[in-house]
């Protein structure tokens, strides 16, 4: 392996020869040996190249930086994007938690790279552009990375998590309405009660997706605020006048992402709880996809000595040992993924409540979190959707013995002859496992008539949309 | 102490005579002793008060109860929202995870109670009202408890924590304002970096807050949703038409609060997403207010050994055995405060996840935790504002003698001499224990006269608004 | 209301002329109204009374206090200890975080109650005792609040926690001795899997509480450790020689239990890794015990659709609306229990990374947390006992019925024709709908005899001990 | 990209030709595309490796396996071990929560690479050995992940997180004996207190580590239980009698660590309390190392504006906008660590708690959590040590300089003139801006030569050891 040496403003640094970083990055990959390399999330990189761009733009726009500059910048940024520099980031998520080093690690990869193509050679000759005086301009590591984390943030969740989310939600969606009219026994507390039909059940779940899509949404407006600006302290020193509100606008162009400057600053550093605020409603999802995974699970079990009333596909073979058996595989990975967000909402959490005076310094940590959340949530529903929901069936025959038996009928008695009389029924029937219609007879508190008229279970399911 | 016989579907069981409550509650007081007794929220009771007698208007205006049981109902609500009888409460939060025999201790009260005040003997004669049959007409415990959830919880965020929140956000506000040109060091990663001043410091706070409150404010549409008119398993079983609507009506008139009927009431009774979202906001207040609290006891550090740039009230000797100490007695209560909302972030979260079918079974606990932590997040800012925010003074001749020996308004000399060589500046600076100025000069960077016109800390804190 | 007018180094305060405590006590209490008044656990104050005791028997036996102060002040404590004093004890849980304010409270009740002892009038003559230099020599807040957290925290473990979650454990073993000749179904991924016994089954609940219960002693000697005797920071100023070893021995000997002065005490007034580590040990045990009681409520589904299995006891009518329900209310309560903990571990945790410099001061809510966890568990234990575990039996016609029917059984054929053959029988009579036995000798591969004499439920359950 | 068919019992498959896993594998593959691509961690593949050798020997034993067979096993085992076959290990942490497929690319790795190494073709001819029938023998998924979990996880605890926690501990406590005489202020609530020495403050970060290893130690008994040999649900059908002795007897001495087979099996699939046992231990160690990281930023604060008592390693330029700033990155990246273990350790506790009848389908998470924890810890202890404990030094004259100012020397005096005076003095000297010498004289209380006497900061911290 061969080396070319790199300074900073604390002396030189051997760096592999072939590879763009310089100095700084070089520091931090020898620093911080912590966990496998490169786990700085690529989202968080492609962030920084839109706002490494956007800068160029707006600094351009603002008369401080050249058009030569801006496009030198601007065409490294775009390689950055299009995936061809993947390997010039070998930075790790467990480093200073600013992520100083990672910004440096995009300036100086953008400074070399246009190096060469500006058919020079790395740290020979005049730069064609500096790392800290034109990749920088106007930026401090401190409103960058928070930039790059909102950036990827937003991406993540509107491009991955939401329709993911809408997939699976529109998919229970059609099966609710499909099995709007399959009664079915209800159960409170895993203990029989009063029927609803399948696919009253299932708009529940689709209840819960939408009142988390919404509560999804609604944090949006904090994420899309954009520390950059604020440079080292949130004050913009440094930064031409009304250069925050330009680079949002190109990092919103860009992007095609509704992104404004963040009209506080100091917050913008200093605190996360943008992250935070989404997180929280990523964790939301997670409780209700936790939810409706297990329900499936549950009522798909058998397929002899459990509850059997639906059927979902079947994927792959379910033991090494026990032929022939088939598990709700889907159904177990979903609720891993919401189990490691319920985690990951901690981290954040403690993460959050860290900063200190100008700086959180835990934006690493937070963004790596975060985009781990948005990802899984959004694959783990298209998974779950492609390879469960859509393929869930009721089991009719289980369905219609089960509702058939049940004593919780004795509900629809209420009315007729109190609360009273009808527990009777019930606790008699249960006692001597006959059935209510036997025993409310033989009570002599209805008649067979009256009985059959009163206790229809597709009565007893209120209104069917 | 004497008792009297009561009766429920299970048989006999002896209750303190003078207690209006009945069988169901005492079986549950006598199978749950765990933790102190009659912890389950006095809110729960009264948001149960207030949801009885809207049932009961409502089942009257529907036609299914009599004008006198409603108004025997109706009457016993608002002496237990007076407050007069909160000893015939006594059931624990970890009882039946549905709640059942809170809702049935308030049925039986309110029967007993109304036999009292119609001149009756309990147990004796006609019952002027059944618990079962009369004042729990038209209801469940299923939709009944998660009612008087939303309620309570409701109430306790517009009455309680929202308005704690504001009145601490209002006092930073105008001490922002107040302190908006006093100029100090900033500190990143706790260390030295370019000023800024105490008021955009102080306004970094109140955006915090802000945002937070919005986060809070944009769950109520959710938490609004009550799930009465659901009965057992959400299909309304047993409730006369349109009861859904009309009962919601008859909450919000009386609570004055804008509450609705679920437009799902599967969801609204086998999840409790909406607790886990508005708590979520809690949380991220949590986060808001932990940063806040540490970052002011770590300005006011000292008095001679810390940062000491901002002085705090003085409340309490702050020590047993170092006389005249005084400690930030108020950041260390809310900071503690914050770290329970994170806990009872989690514990909300997991009964979160855990409902089954048509039931979730974790709401005393999902109850409790919440009504704590907006309690908590409430009366502790408050008690921030009254005894330490209000009493912010900046230290001035402190935050003078800091600003003026920072190495880092060498960051004013960037877009002048480029990063190099300021930073080379600040180096030797450092080594020599001299200050920038002369620093600069001896290096041959800057004249005296540039030096003084570039390197102004209170042109580096951009726009005061 | 009257008041007497008492004093502390910052002036005067006005206190109810019927109460004992003094200044310092009546400032926090004005200064933090957060939550619910007197929220500090009454198990500090004891173990306040059993230190301050303590303390005063060193301090005389190292020659620094007289004996009548020594028994003044123990005359006192034990009256604390009987309870006579508990309503002197007004503070709250979120007041400073070193719970100074609580030591001084025990100093003031301490010094007031003797005087008053002793014939005089509070406030009034020359003082039996004084709250700082008698009641507190030799102590700070900062070696005393962890050292009354210790006390009673380790109590709660030993008096509360560990007897409840035995008497559990052992009705549990003896279920599982009775039921362990009762072939069932097993169930993994909830789906049909090859049988084996109810006292297998049980069996793993109870290895699963002996593995707690062992972990949990295993943290007992971090929690012995004492701070007494640390002062301020830890140095010991201010005590005489040989003065924490001393008092850790009355400690030891007035509380029956083996605690030892810390080797270290900086770290035992700065950080509170002994309450992290305890209390994670409860955690363990929540998560076992959530595990244990949702198996057993699924178990126990029913009555007509669900598993069935087995039978618990009825302990209260289940629901207001649906009559003749009974519900596995025990199970409820202590997985709500178990959430609870898992969110206590978060706040302990949050709190316990918070130690500044050389004070953790996150005490009052560490403690709080971890006496709620203490108790809770070993109540529910208690109650889940009582009303539940004691009263488990086998449905055994149900057990039979599904453990025939299961396809799962085809396992046993693995080691006679092959794992993949093996599959094809459970495949065909799932989809047939047939037995095992019909479909493996249709499919030709086995004969009836060989069938009967190598598939049987009973030799497949391995040793039965 | 060319394929291959392969066959399972659900039918057939194309798998990519130059890879050696088969169906199953790829199934899991395509039906699991949730997060990065061969997520499931590295380790849990070598405890597999091991395992299957160790049961082709106990197998081999116990003549239920060729000697051959054996080999064929054994050999390819070593080249996982070895890394050559890493990339046939393509699946994800998000497939079934038993890991069932994981299992069964092990097992089909082995076969088809044994094939080739006895010079056949994958799927022509009679295979060297099968996948479901010889590698996977007396095993199944729900005993050999659990038991490849508890090796990984063991392995990881004692090869990396140990190390790096004692190679910490062991700089820390060289540091604290370096430095035991340097008298240096304390503090409490952040507010100056009585002196200690550096040296003392560092012993209890080093008693820290030292509680937490022995906790973390504690739980390894726990750890060294292995399922295997339990099978489907704990039975151990399709076992050799006394098989799980000896396969853990062999696992013992592939692997040199003490483990052995679990008394209860059905414990040991259907409850991961031991991994939730010693993660409880890693956090514990989270805590610690976040206190002690934290502690240290604060004491290198400044360089002016800070608390400046000690200096740590400069190691990367600090910000790319203020020039000359350098930072705590280490302390960054651990407390980061620290946060991240915190959160793991509620997605394990969640996991933990989730397991049904027999079996816990939550293993893969609680395995990943469980490894990026341990290794983290070990790593980022390392990484800490290396780059910022061993440079710890003292700023001695900024540590004379605030020890000599401080008011709370006045303690020492409490023993002399009483707490009231003492507090009059330190109040007086902080109102008047004067010396506690000063003002202890002006007020009369003390003379010059008493003074001297008794205030003696190297007096006031106890004994050196």
């Amino acid at each position: 392996m061969s080396f070319r040496i790199e300074k900073d403003t604390m002396g030189e640094v051997q760096v592999p020869a072939d590879k763009y970083w310089g100095a700084q990055t070089e520091r931090s990959r020898n620093n911080f040996k912590i966990g496998p390399a490169a786990s700085m999330p690529k989202e968080i990189i492609e962030g920084f190249a839109y706002l490494k761009k956007a800068a160029a733009f707006a600094n351009h726009e603002l008369g401080v930086l050249s058009i030569e500059k801006r496009d030198a910048i601007g065409t490294v940024c775009d390689e950055i994007l299009a995936g061809k520099l993947d390997d010039q980031f070998p930075l790790v998520i467990w480093q200073t938690g600013s992520g100083t080093q990672s910004n440096m690690n995009v300036n100086e990869v953008v400074a070399n790279r246009a190096q060469v193509l500006a058919g020079g050679k790395i740290g020979e000759g005049e730069p064609a552009l500096k790392a800290n005086d034109d990749v920088n301009k106007s930026q401090s590591s401190n409103d960058t990375f928070p930039t790059g984390m909102h950036i990827a943030a937003y991406k993540a969740v509107v491009e991955v998590t939401i329709p993911g989310v809408e997939k699976l939600r529109d998919t229970l969606q059609r099966k609710s309405e499909e099995f709007m009219n399959v009664v079915k026994i209800g159960r409170t507390h895993l203990m029989d009660a009063t029927p609803l039909t399948l696919g009253q059940e299932l708009s529940g779940y689709v209840a819960q997706l939408n009142h988390g899509l919404k509560a999804l949404k609604n944090t949006l407006a904090h994420l899309s605020e954009l520390a950059l600006g604020g440079t080292a302290v949130g004050t913009g020193l440094n930064t031409p006048e009304g250069y925050d509100v330009v680079v949002a606008k190109y990092i919103a162009e860009f992007t095609g992402l509704p992104f404004v400057t963040a009209p506080n600053k100091f917050e913008a550093l200093a605190a996360h709880d943008a992250i935070v605020e989404t997180h929280g409603a990523l964790k939301q999802l997670a409780v209700s996809l936790n939810k409706i995974a297990n329900d499936i699970r549950m009522l798909a079990s058998g397929p002899r000595s459990g509850i059997g009333e639906i059927l979902i596909p079947e994927n792959e073979p379910g033991s090494s040992i026990m032929p022939g058996k088939v598990n709700p595989t889907q159904c177990e990975a979903l609720t891993m993924v919401a189990a490691q967000v319920m985690g990951n909402d901690v981290a954040i959490t403690i993460g959050g409540t860290q900063g200190h005076y100008e700086l959180n310094v835990f934006k690493p940590l937070m963004a790596a979190n975060f985009l781990q959340s948005a990802r899984l949530i959004g694959d783990a529903c298209v998974s779950f959707e492609e390879h469960c929901a859509v393929g869930i069936e009721p089991n009719y025959a289980r369905i219609k013995e089960l509702v058939d038996n049940s004593l919780m009928l004795v509900t629809a008695l209420n009315t007729k002859i109190g609360y009273y009389k009808a527990a009777e029924i019930a606790q008699t029937a249960h006692k001597n496992n006959s059935t209510l219609k036997e025993t409310a007879i033989a009570l002599g508190y209805v008649t067979a008539e009256q009985f059959d008229e009163w206790v229809k279970p597709e009565d007893m399911v209120g209104s069917l949309k």
